[in-house]
């Protein structure tokens, strides 16, 4: 049997071999990091190591990275009303772009009448004007939006929603998942003053994710309380192995960053024109900047559900959409937000690339295509 | 140098080679288990298989095992207004011993004013006449009473408590984290209605944790909303390895649960007589049933903080109390409720043994004692 490809990237990334080798390491480590003993005290050092990888890698200071549970668990955190900073607050309002992750749409501690949607254009980016518009009354408003869509790729104008937010008195929180180790991302340089990030989408361990603040936020209200972690802002017992397969992530795929981008805007670009080739193909945003890794797609009758699994039993791992609606097939509310009718969003297949994505998955999956292009799309 | 001695299993415990060799298996998944692909579909198949072995080992149902981040998110899932089953709720209220881990303290989703405290005895016990005069006036409450505490060992009377409970049409949610393995838990058996677990207490991985509730309880709020995992009672990408490490811990936990608790006993009570021939020393709930694995003891003009900190130059790892308060070395708020005063609490000193104690660890930590005595209590 030939070797599975996999092209689903945006749902979870293989293990770098430098995160298993750090998870592997901490495993001798039986320390519980808030122990005062020479074993907690090395768990400590690990997980601080990581902090200050993490807080390195995005332009922040160590003690404004909080570990979480999951990116769902650092959004959640990241979404708190009362937050306050140099640049704006208390908030008491949260406005969302509508192509948000849903651990953003759920809309952390605020009530489901504080908060607003955002527009995005028929390009999956979103709309500023109408977060003008939304900011221009009430009071000051926690504004959230993604640095780059999960299923389209599309970038989104962080640095100009922060000069918005901040104008307006409010604050920005970026959902920075997708674009960690895919672009150079500074907290500082975009203006955010929340960010969130996710282990696994790097190519560390899933179950790892942090909220990351600008200096000078306060007023964040823990989601879990108990032990004294974390400064007391995320109660439990740490993630020591995970933390550091974190941390390891890191470093590892901002190192490979700027290689990792070039290889795969060329395999993506020629996988796009591949699929292309074999029918009317609607590639999602292509008309805007997007993630180098990143690839939604539909063709006209193009059924996602059959075409996944038709891909699957190709030995190909695609997707429809986002992984967490839990097995369940949808139609993706990214693409309702853009003005597309639930039919072509029934229709869209995203694939994603990788740090270990080659040449010859690119083959395979195009191969797959054209042998599944003769029944999937025969209307 | 000689090997070091743990003796702070209580805080966290060496991972057990099954739940390490589960892990490193689980690395080679790169699925997410959310998504429909084979890859996806191997990395949920891992997560049940998980599932099945919680529910089979305390005697619940998989679908009624919810995963969490760790037993603090846990309790903090299972406080939750709103519950509500065959033997009572929906609970307006929530009832906790004054001896219960912090995150339990903390009341979970309750407000501050709809929280009371019930009374422990002396030896550490939670006052079952406190906690009916408690339920007797008032709407339906949810009962929160750990199985065991995590500082004396001392075993509460959890199966008493649900029918007390329950005879007032509340609920009770058993923390379960210092219990599993080293007793026999069955949910059905206590008659909880929700029960609490931490995989790294078994020699599972730390940054895992699980909700499990009885047959028919329902109205549990979510704690992290997003996607629709753990069939939307918790949203977050599953840590999976984390989740196969669990799974595995609980089948060697329990395989080696009657062996380990009357090696334990053993060694404990040596280490209790040898610890008792060097001074006048005081070991907290020794007067009832404790866990056959812990031991809190103080003697006369201890200091917790220089005896924790010289055993660890002596190369034993004790602690002193918990560990969930962040390296900070504080009077328990265990001995206080049993009515010590502060003085004694900030001598109290917790050994704590686990599945690898040997004889000899009990050797160096009673010739650590020894030799320690001289200075610490000098008095």
């Amino acid at each position: 049997m030939p070797t599975r490809v996999y092209l689903d990237w945006n749902a979870t990334t293989p293990l770098r071999p430098e995160a298993r080798a750090a998870m592997v390491a901490a495993y001798d480590l039986v320390g519980n990091p808030s122990s005062v003993h020479a074993e907690g005290r090395e768990a400590r050092r690990l997980v601080e190591e990581a902090r200050a990888a993490l807080a390195a890698a995005v332009g922040a200071l160590p003690r404004n990275v909080i570990f979480t549970s999951a990116g769902t668990e650092a959004n959640a955190l990241a979404l708190s009303p009362g937050l306050r900073g140099p640049s704006g607050g208390p908030v008491e309002r949260l406005l969302v772009s509508a192509v948000e992750h849903a651990s953003v749409l759920a809309g952390g501690r605020f009530p489901a009448d504080r908060i607003g949607l955002i527009r995005v254009t028929r390009s999956g980016v979103v709309d500023l004007e109408d977060l003008k518009a939304e900011l221009k009354d009430g009071p000051p408003a926690l504004v959230s939006i993604m640095a780059a869509n999960n299923e389209t790729g599309a970038l989104q104008p962080v640095a100009e929603a922060a000069s918005v937010a901040h104008g307006a008195g409010g604050l920005l929180h970026v959902d920075a998942i997708q674009v960690l180790g895919k672009i150079p991302f500074d907290i500082n340089k975009v203006g955010a003053d929340l960010a969130t990030f996710s282990a696994h989408k790097i190519g560390g361990p899933k179950g790892v994710g942090a909220l990351v603040m600008a200096e000078g936020i306060v007023g964040l209200e823990p989601v879990l309380r108990g032990g004294g972690q974390e400064l007391s802002r995320r109660a439990g017992t740490e993630n020591v192995a995970g933390v550091a397969g974190f941390g390891a992530a890191v470093k590892a795929a901002l190192q490979a960053l700027p290689e990792d981008v070039k290889r795969m805007a060329t395999l993506r670009n020629r996988l796009e024109n591949g699929l292309r080739g074999v029918a009317r193909v609607t590639v999602f945003s292509d008309d805007v900047e997007r993630l180098s890794n990143t690839l939604l797609f539909t063709a006209p009758d193009l059924k996602a559900e059959t075409a996944v699994i038709g891909f699957d039993l190709e030995g190909i791992a695609v997707s429809s959409g986002s992984a967490c609606s839990s097995g369940k097939v949808q139609p993706s509310h990214v693409l309702s937000a853009m003005g597309y009718d639930p039919a072509v969003a029934q229709g869209a297949v995203r694939l994603s690339l990788g740090w270990s994505t080659g040449p010859e998955d690119i083959n395979r999956a195009l191969e797959a295509w054209r042998k599944l292009g003769n029944t999937l799309l025969k209307g």
